[in-house]
Parts: structure tokens; C-alpha cells; sequence
């Protein structure tokens, strides 16, 4: 059976199209999800050769508003940032709903929250885990990268096992030229997702820091441009340093090496009453291609 | 300004959606080429991440029915194969042309033949040049690929400069696990574009190849689904080994490593009145995705 279901592919942590991460949307929400197969939707993303595909679906769970399904190219994630703003900002564009505030996402780690503000969709990431790394796997990274890091670096279990490495500066972070190749195996051997560069930037506005992510995938490794479970790592990251026992908030700059100029507006929020500490990542988004796909 | 234009999702060299290889393409036909900047189109064609998105815009040369803009995520070129295909089958959609038998294209390479026949368009090679490459290159490569050639390889200069490598069959060419990263090493120190390696298939059918393309492109290397380019090299390699002095056609079947099954209707045609040689590409495609792009 040929379907003609909605399409958009939607541009996340940027208001200007083409500045931020592309994920691919499409709308199944007036489809049965047995309609498809799991076939089916993977080859869909294997084709947008995007580095996540998402398909939207009626909820399971009653509380949530929809469910959503993420794929890379080669398979099927519980969850990822970037493409979980985008697809809310899909699902609220496909419903035509302008007076949101709180969404539930179904997916693969359960319901993830999001709330909307303006033109800013932010979700409260639902892992950020801290492992400790050996001395010698730290070693292993420092010579791939090639510039010493500032405080001991560590990994972050976000969904994606984020290596976070700290550098001097933004300017450092953003200067350096890495061998992909090299940090790959590193990964590899490790079995990390990729590594996560980040430098403090000084501004008169409060943290900010520039960011880079380079993703491991089979065969290959890239530089993701604007990355939503890579912020969270970040976050959580400062929070080991930092410890922080109020809430504060986190503008994180992305993809200037790769062509786009990403903004993440991260939070690491203290619950004053209980001192519970949680992780947002969101930031702007907008639909750049409108239309339907065959599938 | 902000424009708001016609944009197709075409997959090429299939008649089965997410089979092929996809192109994006933009109708630009109703504005000016002056309306957008390269950097604009770059910059679409970067945020896109396919291997190649195109620009339809009125034809400067009053013999063409469009002028066609081809981009990588990277750079702009002169010509490409699967996009022109893919390009003219957006072209008839966009403009509802339902009886065209033959189409021309006007591009970096000067003016390119289209022919329209049923479901299927086919181009003719505007440069299909071989190249001599030394022993020691040739050992390089054979020792990089992992199994012996057949033929002595050589270069194609198709455009890209194809490096053709003949192995015994089509089920050697399928299994054959490559090393990309070092397969990319002998690509750059040579300044070729990437290999393609193919193997013939037993047919009752007529001449028929496996073929894969190994593509080099700056930090990285990938396996193209489906590949035009990669077909007129195969051909014109075969030329040189078999002097064909009667038009043959050469079925292509390409993808089925990176979950694509292509079909690649290839014909080396020799004009009988002068024995003139000339390498013609094509296949089916499909418009998968339909909508409009914002700019």
C-alpha cells in the first residue's frame, strides 16, 4: 500500500533556516502504527541520509501527546535531543497548535517533557549519568585531540556515551583542527559515541560556551553541527565541577566549524525545596521543507 | 527576502522508493538567478547532507529548456550524474510535461542531451576521458582494495576522476569488505575523486555489472548508492578492453551494500555511419518527497 503522509524537515537550535541540525519529520498520526513496519521506517532514514529521521504517532500512553519514533540511518534510537525539538515543533505545526506550553513525548527511555515558550521548545533530558574513565583512556583522548583539557574529563551516559572534554577557551575549542580518523578509534576501543569539545566563552550575559561534537558512527565519523543530548552532557559535566545549588543557565554555541551557527539554551535547574537537579536543553527551530513524502 | 519555492526528494536509478539514490531539487524557474546568492545555494545544499542538491533556473542558452546548479554539501560542479537525472524528472513534474522525448540541459559542462523515454531519462556523457596511471599507483591501490583485478585499471575522467578496478564477478564485488579510511589515503595522494570497482554477472539477459563507488571527499569517504558518473566510467572502461564496434547496453546493479538495490541502464552506442563512440546513462526515478523549500 502507497502512503502520502505529511512531511517537514525541520532546522533545530537556529531561527535562521539552514544555520542549525536538520531532522526529518514525518507525520503518522493519522496512520495506524502496524500500517508500517519498522523495515519500512528504516529505510526511510537510511535514504534521507539525515542523522536522525522521526516518526510521529497517536500515543500509547494517555497522558502523552504523541509518540515518537528516531532513526539514524543504521537504527532505531530510544531517544535524541535535536530531533526531539524538532519533531515537537512538527507535531505543534501538523496539529496547528499556537498556545502550547507543556508537551509529553512518548518514546524508546519512556516520556520526556517538554515545555514551549515563544518560538523555544526545551525537553528535560531523561539520562545524564557520570562514568569515570581510566588515566589512561584520558591519556589516549588528550593525544588524539591534541590540546590539553582543564579539568579531568569523564563520560557522560546521556543516551549517547559522551566523552566530555574540556579546553582552554572558545577560541581554542573552535581553532583546533582534528584528525577524525584518529579520535575514532579511540571511540572505538572505548566504545564511547563521540566526544564532546566544549570551551568557556567570556560574556557579559551569563555561562556561555562553545561547543563541538564529533560523532562516531560504523565506518565513519562526523562533526554533528548543533547537538541536543551532547548539551546535556555538557551540562551535566559542569555540574560535577561546579556542583551547583542554584539553578543556572547555560548558552552554549555550536557548528561554526561545520557552516551553521547553532544556539543552545541549556539550564542545569536546582529545585530549591529539595535540591533535585535536572538537565534542559531547547532552543529555536523552524520548518525549512513543507510538504509530503511516498512511502 | 524570503522565498518560498517548489522542492522535490528524487529517488534516481529506481522505480521503488528509498531504493535509489536521492537527489533535492529546488524550482528556482520562477525567480531570477540573481534572486539568490551561490552562498545561499551552498548553504542550502551543505544543511541538506545529501552527496548532491540542485537549482533549476530559466535557461540562459535559448536551445535549453533549463539551466541546472549542482551542489555537494561542499562545493559546486559542473556536472553530475544522478542529479541530472533526477533533475530533469523534477523538471517535467514541476512543469507537468507529459510527452518529452528529448531534454537539454544547460550546466558548468556546457549543454547536456537528455533522452525521455517511458519512466526512464537518460544523459550522454559530456567527458569521458581514460588516463594511464604507473605500476606503482596501480600496486597501491590493488594492495589497498585487497583482491587482484582482472584488467590493468586506469583513470576515468568523467568529471570526477574515477579510478575503474575490475574484479573477477559480481559476488567478489559484492563481498568484498573495504577499508575505506585506507582506500581514501591512495585517493588523495593521487587526486582522484574514488574507486569503482565492478564485477560482471552471468545474464542471459545481455551484459551485466555489479559496480560500487568508493567517493573520497575532504575528512571523509563514503560507499554512493547509485552512481552516473561511476556507470559512464565503468563503460568507457570497458570500451578500452573490448573495442566494441556495435552498440552494446550494459545493465548496472548498484547499492545493495548500503541497503539500496539500483538499476543503471548503461549504453555504449557507436555511431555506424563513423564509428563514433558515445556513453549513454540512465534510469528510472521517482519523486518521493513534494513540497515546497523556504529560503
Amino acid at each position: 500500500m502507497t502512503l502520502n503522509l505529511p512531511f517537514k524537515q525541520i532546522d533545530v537550535f537556529t531561527a535562521t533556516p539552514f544555520k542549525g541540525n536538520p531532522v526529518a519529520v514525518v507525520n503518522c498520526m493519522d496512520v495506524e502504527e502496524s500500517d508500517v513496519t519498522t523495515e519500512q521506517l528504516q529505510s526511510v532514514a537510511n535514504w534521507t541520509n539525515l542523522s536522525e529521521t522521526t516518526f510521529l504517532f497517536k500515543p500509547t500512553l494517555k497522558e502523552c501527546d504523541y509518540k515518537l519514533r528516531i532513526f539514524t540511518p543504521a537504527n532505531e534510537l530510544p531517544f535524541a535531543g535535536h530531533p526531539t525539538v524538532g519533531s515537537c515543533r512538527a507535531y505543534l505545526q501538523f496539529k496547528n497548535i499556537k498556545n502550547a506550553t507543556a508537551i509529553k513525548q512518548e518514546c524508546g527511555v519512556g516520556i520526556v517533557d517538554l515545555s514551549v515558550e515563544g518560538d523555544k521548545i526545551s525537553f528535560v533530558a531523561a539520562r545524564a549519568d557520570v562514568e569515570e574513565v581510566s588515566d589512561s583512556l584520558v591519556e589516549s583522548y588528550k593525544t588524539a585531540i591534541g590540546v590539553p583539557y582543564v579539568n579531568r574529563p569523564s563520560l557522560m551516559q546521556t543516551g549517547p556515551a559522551w566523552f566530555v572534554y574540556l579546553v582552554d577557551d572558545a577560541d581554542t575549542c573552535l581553532n583546533l583542527n582534528l584528525n577524525l580518523a584518529n579520535l575514532k578509534q579511540v571511540c572505538d576501543a572505548a566504545q564511547h559515541s563521540g566526544v564532546i569539545l566544549a570551551g568557556p566563552r567570556k560574556s557579559a550575559e551569563g555561562i556561555e560556551y562553545e561547543m563541538r561534537a564529533l560523532f562516531t558512527v560504523p565506518d565513519t565519523s562526523f562533526e554533528d553541527p548543533v547537538c541536543g543530548s551532547g548539551a546535556v552532557a555538557l551540562l551535566r559535566y559542569l555540574q560535577t565541577i561546579h556542583n551547583y545549588d542554584e539553578t543556572v543557565n547555560v548558552h552554549i554555541t555550536q557548528g561554526r566549524r561545520v557552516h551553521r551557527n547553532g544556539h543552545i539554551n541549556g539550564c542545569i535547574k536546582v529545585d530549591p525545596s529539595n535540591g533535585a537537579v535536572s538537565y534542559h536543553v531547547g532552543g529555536s527551530s523552524v520548518a525549512v521543507i513543507n510538504g509530503e513524502i511516498t512511502l
